[in-house]
C-alpha cells in the first residue's frame, strides 16, 4: 500500500495539477503514514512479564474456546458474507441502472460505472476502518492490563496510543481514498480539456464514495450496535441484578460476547461511522466549493475544490502531536498517586485545539486566497473558527450532562433512591432536556458562519454573495478538525473497557481493577463526548449535505432547484414521513437489543440451573452458544431497520416522482425528498442527542452510586441504577450512533439517487 | 344563559344574516341544550339506598378532610389564582399593545380590544368547559359506585351519560362561543355595508378566542397532568410496590390525591383540551374558507365561512344519538352476565359514525353548493369522508397498539418477565414504533384531500385551482365530526376510574370491584383512543392552521406569503429550533412530575414509618399532606414549561425580525416562525404518539399482568410492569396530551402574534 502511495504522489505530482497546493497535500498525505507506523512499533517493544503471556494465553484460550462452536456461531458468519455480497451487488446493479438510465452529462456507461466502481472503493474503505479498529483494540487490551499492574499512567498511554494508531488510519483512509478517486478521474477523463468536463463539477462523482462508506457503516454500526448491547443488557440483568456477581466475572456465560461485542460494537462500528462522516462532508464540501468557484468564476478552482483534504490532512498531524503529549512517567515511582485522566486527556485535546486554529488559518490562506475578493480568506478563517468552538462548546455540554461531577447526573442517581420508576422518568426528561443547548450552538454557529460567508466578498455575475453556502461547509470543517484526535479519546473506552474485563477474569489484585475502573468511566465520559460531537458534526453538515443535493439536482435537471417550500402539502408529507423514519428507525434498533437480550437472558438463567456448578467455579459456563445467540440475532435483526433506511427515501422519491408526473410538477419527487432529508435530519439530530445523552447519565449515576452514593453497590438505590443503565445501553449504542450513520446516508443516497426521482 | 342564547337566536335571525344557513345553525344550536339538558334530568332521579349515603356522605367526610388542610392547601390556590389573574392580565396587555402597535386595517385600537375580549372570552369558556368536566365527574362517581352494585350496564350507562353530558358542555360551548363572537363583530362593525370590512375577512378577528382557549387548555393539561400523576406514581410506587397494598386502598396517604388528580387531569384538562381543539380547528377552517370563497368571488361567501360551526352543531346531536344507543337493560336479571363494555361502546361509535357521514354529506349540499362549480360540494363531501375514516382507522390503530386483546401489548408483557429493564426498553421501541401506520395514514389523508379540494372545480381569476386548503379543512372537519362522542368516551374512564376508587375504599364486596376493574381497563383503552383522536386531528388540522397564520400574515403584510423555503438557513434554524422546543416541553413536562412524585413518595414512606397504626387500620393517614404537596407542586412546576411555549415563538419571530430587517429580508421574521410551526407540529405529532402510545400499552400489560398473565399479582413480572406503567403515566397524561395543546396553542400564539413579526 506504501508503494502504491508512492507511485499516486509521483502521479498527482507529474500530472495535471499544476498549482503549489498538491505539494502540500502530498506533504501532509505522507506525514500520516509515517506517523501511524511510528506509533505501532511503539507500542511494540514494551516488554511483557510471563504473567502477561498467561494473560494472554488464557484469554486466546476463551477466544479458541468460542471459536470451537463453530455448530452455531460458524453459520451466521457465512449468513453475514452471504447477506453482505447481496447487498453489494444488488446495490451496484441498482446505482448502474438508475445512473445509466438518466445521468447524459457523461456517456451514460462511463458514468454510471464510475459511480460503482466509487461505492465499492468506499464500502471496502469503510470496512477496513472497521477491521482496523477491531484488529487494534484486541491487541491493545491485554497489553493495557498489562501496564495496568505497574502504573496507572503507563496504562492509560498505552490504550490512547492504541486508539490513537485506529484513529489516524480510519481519517487517513477517508483522505487517500477520495484523493485517489478525485487524481484518477481527473487524469482519466482528460478534466478540463476542452471538450471535456470541468473540474467543478468533477466531486460530484465522488458521491458514490461517500455512498458507499455508508451504507457499510450503517449495517457495521446497526449490527455491532445490537451484538455488544444485547449481550451486555443480558449479562447484566442476571449476573448483577439476579445473581449479584460482580461485572465481567467469569462465571457469567454471557462475559465473553459482552467483551466481544465491546470490540465489534465500539471500535469497529465507531471507526466506520467516524469514517463515512469524514467522507460524506469532505465529498459535500468539495461539491459546494466547486459550484461556489463555478459561480464566481475564479480562475484556478482547484483550491477551494481540494481544500477539505488539506484540513483533514493537518488533522493528522496535530492529532498526532496531541496524543504524543499524553506521555508516560517512567522516571516517577512505580506507584505513584494517580492524576485524573480527563485532565490528561483533555490537556491533549486544548493543544491538539490550539494547533487546529494555527494550521486552518494558514490553509485558508494558501488554499482559499483569490484575487477577487481578497478579503475572503479571512471570513473562512473566522468561519473555521466558529466550527472549532462549536466542536469545543459540544463536547462541553456533552460532559456536562452525562459526568457525575456535575449537577444532571447527580440528581438522576437521586432519582434513583425512589425507585426504579423515578430512575427512568428522570433518565427520559435529562436527555430531552440535554437537546436543547447543542441545539442552540448548533443555530448560531449555522447562522453565523453563514453570514461571515456572504459577506466574504465573493459575488455570482449578477453581483449576488454566493459564499454562505461555504461558509458553513468550512464551519464543518473547522468542528471536523480535531476529528483524529476526538476519534482517539473513543476509541481509547472500550479499549479501557475490555482491559478491566481481563484484569477482572485474570483475577488480578483489587489496586489493579481500580486503575482500570477509573479509566473505564473516562471512557465513558469520552465516549459521550465523541457521540456529542459526531452528531454536532453531523447536525452542521446536514445542512451542507442538504444543500449539495440541491445543487447535484440543478444540474442534473438543467433548471434551478433553490427552494424546498413546505407550504406545498406534498412536501410537508414528506416532512412527516422523514420523521417518521426516525422513530420507527429507532424502534426498531432499541426493539432488536430487547428481544436479543431477551434471548440472552433466557439462556443465561437456563445455564445457571441446569449447571449449579458455575457459582463455585466447579463447572465451565457455556461461553459459546452465548456468542452464538447475539452474532446470529444481531445479523438477522439488523436487516430490519437497514432496509427500512435504503428503501424509504428511494420508495418516497418515486412514489411523488410518479405523482407529480400526472400532476404536472416534474421536480415534485426532488422536492419531496428534499423535505424527507430535512426533517429527518432535524428529528435524527435530536432523537441522538436524546439516546446518547440519556444512556450516558444512566450509565454514569450507576458509576456514581457504585463509588458510595446513596447506599452504594446492592442498594435497591443501585438496583433501580442498573435498570436506567440497561434501558441507556440500547440508547446510546445502537440507536443513537445509528442515528448518526442513518442522517449521513439518508444524505449520500438522495446524492447518487438524484437522478431517479427526475 | 338559556335566555341570553334566546335572544342571541332571535338577534341574529331579526339581524343582518339573511340565509337559511342561519335556520339551520340555530335549530342545531338549540338541540344542544335540549340535549344536555335531558341528560342531567335522566341521571339525576335514579334512586339511592341508604348505603349509597352513607357512601356520599363518607366521600364528602374525606373531602372535606382535605379542604380542612387550609394552612398548607390554601395558599396554593391563592397562589393559584394570582398566577392566573397575573397572567391574563400580561397577555391582555401585551396583544393589546401589539396589536394597536401593529395593525391599520381597522381603526388600531378597534381591532385591539377585539382581539383583548376574544381571548378573554376563550379562556373563560376554556375554563368552564373544564369546570364542567370536573363538577360532572365528581358527582358521576359515586352513583356509578352505587349502580356497580346493581348491574355492569347500569353502571356503564350512567358513565357514559355522565361524560356525555360534559362532551356535550364542551363541544356546545366551542361553538356557542365563535358564533355569539363571529355575530357580535358582524353586527356592531357592520360588516358588508359599504366602506367598511368585507365578511370574509371577518374570521381573521376570532384568532383570539383560540389563543384564550388554548392558553387556559396549555396550563390546565399541564398542571391537572403533573397534579394526577405524580399523586399517582407516588402511590403506586410505595403503596403497590414496597407496601404491597392494592390499588386506591384507603391505607396509601396519597389515595385521596390520586382521585382527586383522576378528575382534576383527566376531566377538567381533557375538557379543555378538546374545547381547544375544536375552537381552533373551527376559527382556522372559518379563515380558509373566507379567503378561499374572497379568491373565486363567490357571491355568498356565508356558507363557507359558517360550514364549519354546523359540522360541529350537528355533531351535538349525532353524538347524542349514539350516546342514547347505550341502554340500560332493567328488564334483564340484575346480575346478568357481563357483556364486553368496549364492544357495547364501538356500536354506539359505529351508530355515531353513520350519522355522521349522512349527515356530513347533506351539510355540505346545503352549505357548499355554488354555481360556479356545481360538483364542489361531492369533492367536499368526499374529504369529509376521508376525515371520518381517518378518525376511524385512527382510533383502531391506537387501540391495536393499546389494548391487551392484540399482540403489541401481549409482547410488552413477555418483555417484562425478563425484568425492569427489558420492560422499559420493549415500552419505548412499541412506542416509537406505534408513531408509523398514523403517520402513513396522515399522509395520505392530507394529500388526497388536498387533491380532492383542488380538482373541485373552484377556480380564482387566474384560472388556478384554489380549493386545495379548504379540502384538508374539510377533512379535519370530518374527522372531528364525531368529537362529542369520542369526547364521551374519554370523559368515561375517569369517572369508571374514581367509581373503582370509592368501591374500594369502602370496602365493597369483590364481585362490585370486579366490575369496576372491567370498566376501568376499558376507560383505559378508551382514553388512549381518545388521544390517538385528539393528535390525529392535531395533525390533520396542522396544516390548516399554517395555512390560516400564511393568509393572515399575507393580510397584514399587503404582499404575498406562500412559499416557507427551508433552503434559507435562518428558516432551516428556526425549524431546529421548533422540534427542539418539543423535545425540552415534554423534558421539561416529565421531570416536574418525576420531582413532584420522589416527593410524595418520601412522604408516604415517612407517614408509614411515623404512623405504622396506618396498616393496621388503627391510625388514619394524614392525606391533606399529599394533596399540598401535589397541589402546589402542579402549580409552581407548570410555570417553566407552560412559560416556554408562550415565550420562545415571540422571542424567535421578533430576534429573526430584527435579522432580517438588518439584512434586507423584510418577510423573515415571519418565515422563521412559519418553519419554527411547521417543524414542531411535525415533532409534536410525533412525540405525543409515542408518549401516549408507550404510556397506554404500558399500562395495559400491567392489567393483563393482573388478570394472571406470567405470574400475576405479586409476581417480579408484575413489579416490572408496575415499573413501566409508573414511566408511562407523566408519558401518557402529562407530556403527550400538553403537546396537543401545544402544537395547536403554537399555531394560535402565532396567528395572535404575526404582525409582531412584520
Amino acid at each position: 500500500m506504501f508503494v502504491f502511495y508512492l507511485y499516486f504522489c509521483y502521479w498527482v505530482l507529474e500530472g495535471s495539477f499544476t498549482s503549489e497546493h498538491v505539494h502540500l497535500q502530498s506533504l501532509c498525505l505522507s506525514s500520516q503514514f509515517v506517523s501511524s507506523a511510528s506509533f505501532y512499533l511503539y507500542i511494540l517493544p514494551n516488554g511483557y512479564s510471563q504473567r502477561m503471556r498467561d494473560l494472554l494465553k488464557w484469554f486466546r484460550y476463551q477466544m479458541q474456546y468460542v471459536m470451537e462452536q463453530k455448530a452455531s456461531s460458524g453459520p451466521s458468519i457465512v449468513l453475514f458474507l452471504r447477506w453482505h455480497c447481496y447487498w453489494h451487488w444488488l446495490s451496484s446493479v441498482y446505482i448502474c441502472s438508475a445512473v445509466q438510465l438518466l445521468n447524459k452529462n457523461l456517456l451514460a456507461s462511463t458514468s454510471a460505472y464510475i459511480t460503482v466502481a466509487a461505492f465499492l472503493l468506499g464500502a471496502l474503505c469503510s470496512g477496513v476502518a472497521g477491521y482496523v479498529g477491531m484488529w487494534v483494540s484486541v491487541r491493545a487490551n491485554v497489553r493495557v492490563s498489562s501496564a495496568a499492574r505497574r502504573s496507572a499512567r503507563e496504562a492509560l498511554q498505552i490504550a490512547v496510543r492504541a486508539g490513537g494508531f485506529s484513529a489516524l488510519v480510519v481519517v487517513g483512509m477517508a483522505v487517500i481514498g477520495v484523493a485517489i478517486l478525485y487524481a484518477t478521474f481527473y487524469v482519466w477523463l482528460g478534466v478540463d480539456s476542452p471538450g471535456s468536463m470541468k473540474v467543478t463539477d468533477l466531486p460530484l462523482l465522488l458521491v458514490g464514495y461517500g455512498f458507499g462508506a455508508s451504507f457499510v457503516a450503517l449495517f457495521a454500526q446497526l449490527g455491532g450496535g445490537i451484538y455488544t448491547k444485547a449481550a451486555d443488557v443480558g449479562a447484566d440483568l442476571v449476573g448483577k441484578v439476579e445473581q449479584g456477581i460482580p461485572e465481567d466475572d467469569p462465571r457469567n456465560p454471557a462475559v465473553i460476547a459482552d467483551l466481544v461485542g465491546d470490540n465489534v460494537g465500539d471500535c469497529a462500528a465507531r471507526g466506520a461511522d467516524l469514517f463515512e462522516s469524514i467522507a460524506a462532508e469532505i465529498i459535500s464540501a468539495m461539491i459546494l466549493g466547486g459550484t461556489m468557484a463555478k459561480r464566481c468564476k475564479i480562475e484556478d478552482p482547484s483550491g477551494f475544490i481540494l481544500f477539505p483534504l488539506v484540513v483533514h490532512s493537518f488533522d493528522l498531524i496535530i492529532s498526532s502531536v496531541g496524543i504524543l503529549s499524553i506521555k508516560s512517567t517512567r522516571d516517577s515511582s512505580v506507584k505513584s498517586p494517580m492524576e485524573d485522566p480527563m485532565a490528561i486527556l483533555q490537556k491533549g485535546y486544548s493543544i491538539t485545539i490550539f494547533l487546529a486554529v494555527l494550521t486552518f488559518v494558514a490553509s485558508t490562506y494558501w488554499m482559499l486566497y483569490t484575487e477577487q475578493a481578497p478579503s475572503a480568506w479571512v471570513h473562512f478563517a473566522l468561519c473555521g473558527l466558529v466550527g472549532i468552538t462549536t466542536a469545543y462548546i459540544f463536547v462541553w455540554i456533552t460532559q456536562y450532562y452525562t459526568d457525575y461531577k456535575h449537577g444532571p447526573v447527580r440528581a438522576l442517581a437521586l432519582a434513583s433512591s425512589t425507585g426504579h420508576g423515578t430512575n427512568i422518568i428522570a433518565g427520559v426528561s435529562l436527555g430531552l432536556e440535554a437537546t436543547a443547548l447543542p441545539v442552540l450552538v448548533i443555530s448560531v454557529s449555522i447562522v453565523s458562519a453563514f453570514w461571515l460567508g456572504n459577506t466574504s466578498g465573493l459575488v455570482d455575475e449578477a453581483g449576488n454573495p454566493t459564499g454562505g453556502l461555504f461558509g458553513t461547509a468550512v464551519a464543518t470543517m473547522g468542528m471536523l478538525s480535531t476529528a483524529a484526535y476526538v476519534l482517539t479519546m473513543d476509541m481509547f473506552g472500550p479499549i479501557a473497557d475490555n482491559a478491566g474485563g481481563i484484569v477482572e477474569m485474570s483475577q488480578q489484585p483489587e489496586s489493579v481493577r481500580e486503575i482500570t475502573d477509573v479509566l473505564d468511566a473516562v471512557g465513558n465520559t469520552t465516549k459521550a463526548t465523541t457521540k456529542g460531537f459526531a452528531i454536532g458534526s453531523a447536525a452542521l453538515a446536514s445542512f451542507l449535505l442538504f444543500s449539495a443535493y440541491m445543487d447535484e439536482v440543478a444540474t442534473f435537471a438543467r433548471e434551478p432547484f433553490t427552494q424546498v417550500d413546505i407550504a406545498i402539502p406534498e412536501v410537508f408529507v414528506g416532512g412527516l414521513l422523514g420523521s417518521m423514519l426516525i422513530f420507527l428507525f429507532s424502534a426498531w434498533a432499541c426493539s432488536a437489543v430487547g428481544w436479543t437480550a431477551q434471548e440472552v437472558v433466557k439462556e443465561v438463567r437456563r445455564q445457571f440451573i441446569e449447571r449449579p456448578g458455575i457459582m463455585d467455579y466447579k463447572e465451565k459456563p457455556d461461553y459459546g452458544r452465548c456468542v452464538a445467540i447475539v452474532a446470529s440475532a444481531s445479523l438477522i435483526e439488523m436487516i430490519k431497520p437497514g432496509v427500512l433506511a435504503i428503501i424509504s427515501p428511494i420508495v418516497v422519491g418515486v412514489v411523488f416522482r410518479i405523482l407529480g408526473h400526472y400532476t404536472g410538477h416534474p421536480l415534485l419527487g426532488a422536492k419531496v425528498v428534499a423535505a424527507m432529508l430535512m426533517f429527518a435530519t432535524v428529528s435524527g439530530i435530536l432523537m441522538a442527542l436524546f439516546l446518547n445523552t440519556a444512556g450516558g447519565a444512566w450509565d454514569n449515576a450507576k458509576k456514581y452510586i457504585e463509588t458510595g452514593a446513596y447506599g452504594g453497590k446492592g442498594s435497591d438505590c443501585h438496583k433501580a441504577a442498573i435498570t436506567g443503565d440497561t434501558v441507556g445501553d440500547p440508547f446510546k449504542d445502537t440507536a443513537g450512533p445509528s442515528l448518526h450513520v442513518l442522517i449521513k446516508m439518508l444524505a449520500t443516497i438522495t446524492l447518487v439517487m438524484a437522478p431517479v426521482f427526475l
